[in-house]
C-alpha cells in the first residue's frame, strides 16, 4: 500500500478532531490526498455501534464485549476506508485507533481486560498492520476535561459516557498513554496538547515532516 | 453453575424456534425453571446488532467484522442472560450458538474464514464454557428453505439475508452442522427435523430426557 496510515491519540478534550482536520488541510496543501477519519464510527454500520459504546450507562457492557465491538468497528474502519483509502496512495488521518482501546480498557479501568486478549483481538483485526506515526497528544486531565464539558455544554454533547468518570480514571489514561508512546518508540511522538490550537499545530507538523520528508 | 445450557441449532426453517418453546414448556412441566432465548439478539443491545447483522446486503460485512460482532453479541447474551440465569439454578435454552456460527461462516460461506481464528474468538469470549447439550435440527435444505419462504411471505420477515443465497451455501451449511456435531458426539446430538412439529418434539424430548435423567 502507497498511502500512509496517521493517528492521533490522546484523553477527552486533548484536541484531536481540530488537530486532525489542521494535519488533513496541511497534507493537502502538500498536494497529498487525504482522508479523514474516525473511531469508533468511521463508516456507516461503524456509526451504530458507536452509538452503542458511546451513550448509555458507563457499565452496560462487560469489558470483552466492548473491546469486541470496538473490535469489529475497526475492522470494518480498515477493510472500508482505511486500507481502501491507502491502496489509493492516500493518506488515511484517524481520530484514534488501537491505542485508545488498550489505554482506556486496560490502562484507564486499571487492566479490567487482560492484556494478550487485546493483543490477541488486534491480531484477529489488523495482523502485522500498524499505523505510520501516531501522534499522542497529552495534557493534565484536568484541561482536557474542563475543555470537554465546556464543549458538551455548548453543544449538547450527549456521548458523556466516558467524561462522567472519576479523575483517578484520567489520569490512569494518560499514563496508558505515555507507556503505549515508551513502548514503540518509532511508532509514536508525544506532543505537547497544553497550548494553544495553532502552536500545537505546528508541533505536529514538525514531526510529521521530519518524519515522512515533506 | 447449577442451571443447564441447551442450544438449538440448524438451518433456515428447519423449526429451531418452535421446538425450543416446547422444550421449555415441556421442562417447565416437569418444574424446571427455563428462561427462553436466542442468538444473535438475547439482550436489548443484542438486538441492534442482530438488526446490522441480518438485514441489508448479503456482502455488507467481511468475514471477520461479522464473526466480532456475533461474537460480542454472544459475550453480552452469555455475561447478561445465560450465565446468570445458570447461577440461579435456570435452564437456558437458546435458539442458535456458536456452532451457527461456525456451520455460517466457515461451512457455509466455504472457509472463508480461518477456523483458528473463530476458535480463538470462542475462547476470548466463552473460555472453557460449553453448551451442556446441543441439538442439530437437521433436515434437506430445500425444504427448510420452503418453510422459510412461506414464513417471510406471511410475516414479511426482513431477514431474509441469509436466505437469499444459493442453495450450495445451504448444502454445505448442513453438511458444517453435521461435521462439529461428528467432531464432538457428546455434546451434539443430531435430530431429523423433516417431519411434523409433534414427531420432532417428541425426539426432542427424549434426547433432553435420557441425557439428563428426567
Amino acid at each position: 500500500m502507497n498511502g500512509r496510515f496517521i493517528t492521533l491519540e490522546g484523553g477527552e478534550g486533548c484536541g484531536k478532531s481540530t488537530q486532525a482536520k489542521l494535519l488533513s488541510s496541511y497534507l493537502q496543501s502538500k498536494g497529498i490526498e487525504t482522508v479523514l477519519s474516525k473511531e469508533p464510527g468511521g463508516t456507516p454500520e461503524g456509526l451504530v455501534l458507536r452509538q452503542l459504546l458511546v451513550t448509555g450507562d458507563k457499565d452496560k457492557f462487560d469489558a470483552v464485549t466492548e473491546c469486541l465491538l470496538y473490535y469489529a468497528d475497526r475492522r470494518n474502519h480498515l477493510t472500508k476506508v482505511v486500507w481502501p483509502a491507502m491502496e489509493q496512495g492516500k493518506w488515511v488521518i484517524s481520530d484514534r485507533y488501537a491505542d485508545s482501546t488498550e489505554a482506556y480498557q486496560y490502562y484507564g479501568y486499571d487492566k479490567r481486560i487482560d492484556y494478550n486478549t487485546l493483543q490477541n483481538m488486534y491480531k484477529i483485526v489488523a495482523g502485522d498492520f500498524k499505523p505510520d506515526l501516531t501522534l499522542i497528544l497529552d495534557m493534565p486531565p484536568e484541561v482536557g476535561m474542563k475543555r470537554s464539558f465546556a464543549k458538551a455544554a455548548n453543544m449538547e454533547n450527549k456521548e458523556l459516557r466516558f467524561e462522567n468518570r472519576q479523575m483517578e480514571f484520567h489520569n490512569n489514561l494518560r499514563r496508558g498513554f505515555l507507556e503505549i508512546a515508551k513502548r514503540e518508540p518509532n511508532r509514536c511522538v508525544v506532543v505537547n496538547a497544553d497550548t494553544d490550537i495553532e502552536t500545537l499545530h505546528k508541533q505536529i507538523v514538525a514531526v510529521v515532516a521530519e518524519r515522512f520528508g515533506i
